[in-house]
């Protein structure tokens, strides 16, 4: 270990408390990108991480989209040629809803310790992806604080639209493709294997997020009176959606496996070795039973076969005790996890003709289109993920993995279409985070320790020529 | 027409504008039972009746239920021994929800003219059922007024339950018994044929209501990580509902339809001249195609054959936008309409054995019973029958007609239990008053003239020996 790397690595551990800190200022901050009534809590949070960028000689910018704004910041490489990443995270976060299963307000960040002992940080955002991103930030942090520079070029882009499908950054990266010129990108929104096994993401599901909404009589009625003979949204609905899957799990819309190629032997062989099962798998969730294709493996279903999932559904009369009604509309959000060699647009076409085809002659319905990005490979040999592979191993002492991930990043495609550049995925998540939903979490030890091996891998990158 | 008659029918038209407004003081109490929020509203409501009916020489008495409070008020009949009927209505309404779809505050009524120049009262409750009880008390008053009595004794007996399922009443039915002993009893609470064409409803459709709540993992999950694997609560309760209907709109739970009788030919015959066509039942409500049995005539659909429909559905994410969530839990509320021959503890139990059989291993359901009531069938030959009829007749000059109704009301079942009478049930609402919808009316036709309706069948009832 060089001396730089090991008085870095010291500096992390004396900084922690304040690291810590600089994270709750952040986690305080309300960026829900979905509703427009946080709008300001998002301007704020982008201010804000500018600004502290700005402390550590990063030139920051907040710079508009059509959407919520994005953070540009750059700090050169200390030796002039050398290599540059470009370093994606988003400040914005899911909506907190429902509120009343939350432990404590999401919004106000505390060190706690988790039934099994562990100590975890807790707040919305907490691991996605603000305490993802800040191990990152304080990986520079104390590389400009000891050495003052960073072992390599480094920008920072921050946006703030990724829990709502990133819809306006493919314009907002070609409108700034000249200050986004790197080497290759890294993203910290991923997860480890388990809590002592560190991992790169080497894959991607992609997703289609489509909305439908079923509209019958011209107003609401008495089921007595109109009950047998008006035509029921809901009933519409749910007999759509209860034919997405059949009995053996598997997605019913014509074509929708179309392309879809079978995992090689060899990996297959890698996978079964992994030996992820429902113990413990779905066991921490409450679950026992696999519920995708039933001639898959487990890890199969959650990571490289697409799926079908309803996000929510609503219509009728939803509040307390009775009410005889027939809606005159029912709604549903419902998503696709997208492999390589599935086109989104034909997924969303496929889909769509398949709820026309199942739409009463005197219904209507209408669709809103909430998201659409492909499903991202990449290659298993560039030079970076290997340097940071070495690293991740040297951190935690346990053999970094290559992974597939069940979710989408959709900024990861294009960074590949606009830009040019591959991806490394490296985080420090775990699957029992609850992210987007109540009590989310992170580790405490995730936070510590993924903040270390950034600090790591930036020097190990530095090493690598390009 | 005696002297009496004429001369009340005259004092309800000249005293129609006040009789209007003791309708509209009504109508602005927010008498919603199914909220707890409008408990006072419930008592303020019952307690404005009782104070009225005190006005015109009535015995009135707010009585407790274990629910919202009935009243209970009496006029002896002018003859010792003469004959006395029981008249039910209700001064509880439906919820106003979805309250951006109403062209006006749902408690301030106004009256205005429908889009085909009628004049029309709205507000929620103007029909259901304040609109309707209301021309009963209005004819009563113009009784009393110019005879100093009522042509025959009348127990009034308003409850405020009905539009959540009447379950504290049966208690309260047996409780008061003895206050309540009459020769049959009236309701006030169902539909003309059509806006020209008076009727008396001779059946009723029964009610089954249940609420499910489907229960999968502990927590709300994100789909990217968990989707695939994860059973999702939202599509095991959308299969389930999605096939309760067969393609011919049939029920397919097993057991259904046991019991379930034809008409007999006669009726059949005369249900077929009357020829309730889509074009005049749906064309009005916006669609076009009957959705119940296929191999049955629209009337049938909804009059006397048994319906499943899903009135409210709820689960996952339904704000603004997209968001990336298995849900943990999902609901439904379904009612079941029933007709002579069905019993609801069956029919909940074969729904609820349907239910459990389609639940994965490792999730679980959850029921609410919401109501049950079995389907009403009145004697076609009762003698108070034959007398509402001719006097329906001669006020609006069309021969009443005798039919089925879709809707329910329960308390018709108890009145026979409980009491051992049967009832007449005759109303003035139209198809188109909207009930449990945005802008509920009731035409200022029905009111004046059902008012006018009350005032002759008094009679008629009076000279009916039992």
């Amino acid at each position: 270990m060089s001396d730089n790397l090991s008085a870095v690595l010291d500096r992390v551990d004396t900084d922690f408390d304040r690291s810590l800190q600089r994270l709750f200022s952040l986690l305080r901050i309300k960026s829900i990108s979905a509703d427009p009534a946080f709008n300001d809590d998002c301007a704020k949070a982008a201010q804000h991480i500018a600004d502290d960028l700005k402390t550590i000689g990063f030139s920051a910018e907040v710079r508009p989209t059509a959407g919520h704004p994005a953070i540009v910041a750059r700090s050169e490489s200390p030796v002039p040629g050398g290599p540059h990443v470009l370093f994606y995270g988003h400040y914005d976060v899911q909506p907190v809803d429902p509120l009343n299963l939350w432990d404590r307000p999401p919004f106000e960040p505390v060190v706690t310790k988790h039934a099994d002992g562990r100590e975890i940080i807790v707040a919305r955002g907490a691991e996605d992806d603000k305490g993802q991103l800040m191990t990152f930030v304080e990986a520079c942090r104390a590389w400009k604080n000891v050495t003052g520079s960073l072992p390599l070029g480094v920008t920072l882009l921050i946006e703030g639209e990724e829990e709502v499908g990133s819809k306006n950054f493919g314009p907002f990266l070609e409108k700034n493709k000249a200050d986004l010129k790197a080497d290759f990108a890294l993203v910290c929104d991923t997860n480890m294997w388990d809590r002592n096994t560190p991992a790169i993401t080497t894959s991607l599901r992609g997703l289609v997020y489509e909305e439908i909404i079923v509209k019958a009589a011209n107003r609401d009625l008495h089921s007595g009176l109109f009950g047998g003979a008006a035509q029921n949204p809901i009933r519409v609905l749910t007999r759509i959606l209860g034919g997405i899957h059949d009995d053996n799990g598997r997605v019913t819309i014509p074509g929708f496996y179309d392309g879809v190629k079978d995992l090689p032997p060899a990996i297959l062989e890698q996978w079964k070795k992994l030996n992820l099962t429902p113990e413990m798998f779905l066991k921490p969730i409450g679950l026992s039973l696999p519920a995708g294709e039933k001639d898959r493996l487990l890890i199969e279903q959650v990571s490289s076969r697409p799926t079908a999932d309803i996000n929510g559904i609503v219509g009728g009369y939803t509040g307390e005790g009775s009410k005889t009604v027939i809606a005159a509309q029912a709604s549903a959000k419902i998503s696709f996890r997208l492999v390589e060699g599935q086109d989104p647009a034909k997924i969303r076409d496929a889909f769509r003709a398949y709820v026309k085809a199942r739409i009463p002659a005197d219904c209507s319905v209408e669709f809103l289109d909430h998201a659409g990005a492909p499903a991202v490979a990449l290659d298993w040999g560039m030079k970076p993920l290997a340097a940071a592979s070495r690293a991740l191993t040297d951190e935690w002492g346990t053999e970094a993995l290559l992974i597939g991930c069940g979710g989408s990043i959709p900024i990861v495609a294009d960074f590949k279409k606009t830009l040019g550049l591959d991806t490394v995925l490296i985080g420090f998540g775990l699957d029992d985070d609850n992210i987007h939903s109540p009590n989310e979490k992170y580790d405490l030890k995730s936070f510590h320790k993924g903040t270390r091996s950034w600090v790591r891998i930036l020097e190990a990158f530095a090493q690598v020529a390009r």
